[in-house]
């Protein structure tokens, strides 16, 4: 079984947003479990943790050196990346390996100080890794900073996390198009919106994703206030297989299925 | 009155370190009050919060926006800055000025995307700024970024806050030697050790400098694991005029001195 967990599902300024007082902010204010941290997953198997971004800043008190198995990166701002920096001067000896898009830049002196963390040779587009836990397809994401989501594969189940983009490139787009995707989690950090999104979704540009990869289950991810604002505002506006994520949420993966890599 | 508390002791790996198992890492995650966040000050007068360096990344659950006056920076080192990549997106609509040493390159794309932060022109070296609640004087350190201590001048008291150095540059030594330090906060990041330190002090070149300036009280900060455990088996080895810092440890100023430019 993989245990699939949001480790966050907020934007680069996390809700609450310092200094608002919107409805969304306030309430995650007064009731922590509405707190949003930046956006993540862990991936729990019986061969340990995967991260898939690692932009919480309490990594350390939720997952010791030993648990860790890999880390993947989605791209390289810092609310993806920030976790690692007081966390690669752990003095423990082991290496964790650490993938990335191709970044030559990656974010600050990660690559120059990369201490317990051990940079990967570059995905490329549509790359595919086989773990003895799970495979993982990278896939080119539009964004202001090279980007990848990934395509999970484990047991017959297929989960594509994409996030952070607005649209999809035509190359994933192909990719993904003749693929059944189970589950889908997906960004979309604003509100429907009549302007051009350049680096996130607004609720519309997701919508349309998902009518082109029509996934069983979708969660929205990288969630700002305003759209959070917006949804207490507009509820009961998604159909039932499109969910907010919410942190802490999770998904279990079961092998059950007959076809699958794994 | 000034309020002077220390928002963090630790250096950049923190304590407790990542995995790391030595008596002063376990007792940190055994008793809280141990713990070492990233170095820096909060300073607290009527007129609101200045802080001294931004390593924390917890700020926005320590300050509302309406109580940072400022933000002095030593230099920009994630492990002194990283507590503002988040908080910079506020959309709270005023503006907090980020006072700095003259690094062209600053961290990351902060300068870029500097959001709700002002930075102000760079400091030179031995400038003082006169502010409502007390003066600053910039002082030149050693590290392997451009990198300035303060003294802080209130109600005739003189403190210093020297962190993150090697030694202290000939300017720095030579502006301070004729004067009267009240208050000393220093790095002291390692153990003493026979090497030659290039970017932080060890504690052969901490007592060097506090003999130097002869400061009425001395408190050690940017205390690494290494030296912690040091401490733990070296008891009672300092003087009762220096000591070693604790995060939340406070320090009040009170202008009780008939000399003192404020």
């Amino acid at each position: 079984m993989l245990d699939i967990a949001f480790t966050g599902t907020g934007d680069a300024a996390q809700i609450p947003v310092w200094g608002c007082g919107c409805t969304a902010c306030v309430r995650a204010k007064n009731i922590t479990t509405f707190k949003r941290k930046p956006a993540g997953l862990s991936i729990t198997s019986p061969k340990g943790v995967t991260l898939i971004d690692a932009g919480r800043n309490d990594l350390a008190d939720c997952f010791s050196v030993e648990q860790i198995s890999r880390i993947i990166l989605t791209h390289f701002h810092m609310d993806h990346v920030q976790g690692l920096f007081h966390l690669r001067w752990s003095e423990h000896g082991r290496k964790i390996p650490v993938y990335r898009p191709d970044d030559p830049i990656g974010c600050d002196d990660l690559y120059k100080h990369p201490g317990i963390f051990e940079f990967q040779k570059p995905f490329r587009e549509l790359d595919t890794i086989v773990w003895d836990d799970f495979a993982l397809t990278a896939l080119p994401l539009n964004h202001s900073k090279p980007t990848l989501g990934y395509l999970l594969e484990y047991g017959g189940n297929r989960l594509a996390y994409i996030c952070d983009t607005a649209g999809l490139p035509v190359v994933t787009k192909d990719f993904l198009k003749n693929k059944r995707i189970d589950y889908l989690i997906l960004d979309c950090a604003e509100p429907p919106s009549s302007k051009i999104m350049y680096n996130h979704n607004d609720l519309n540009s997701a919508l349309e994703i998902i009518q082109q990869l029509a996934p069983t289950k979708t969660w929205l991810t990288h969630i700002s206030h305003r759209f959070e604002h917006w949804l207490l505002h507009n509820p009961n506006t998604l159909p039932d297989n499109i969910q907010i994520a919410q942190d802490g949420m999770r998904i279990q993966l079961i092998p059950s299925r007959t076809y699958g890599c794994l």
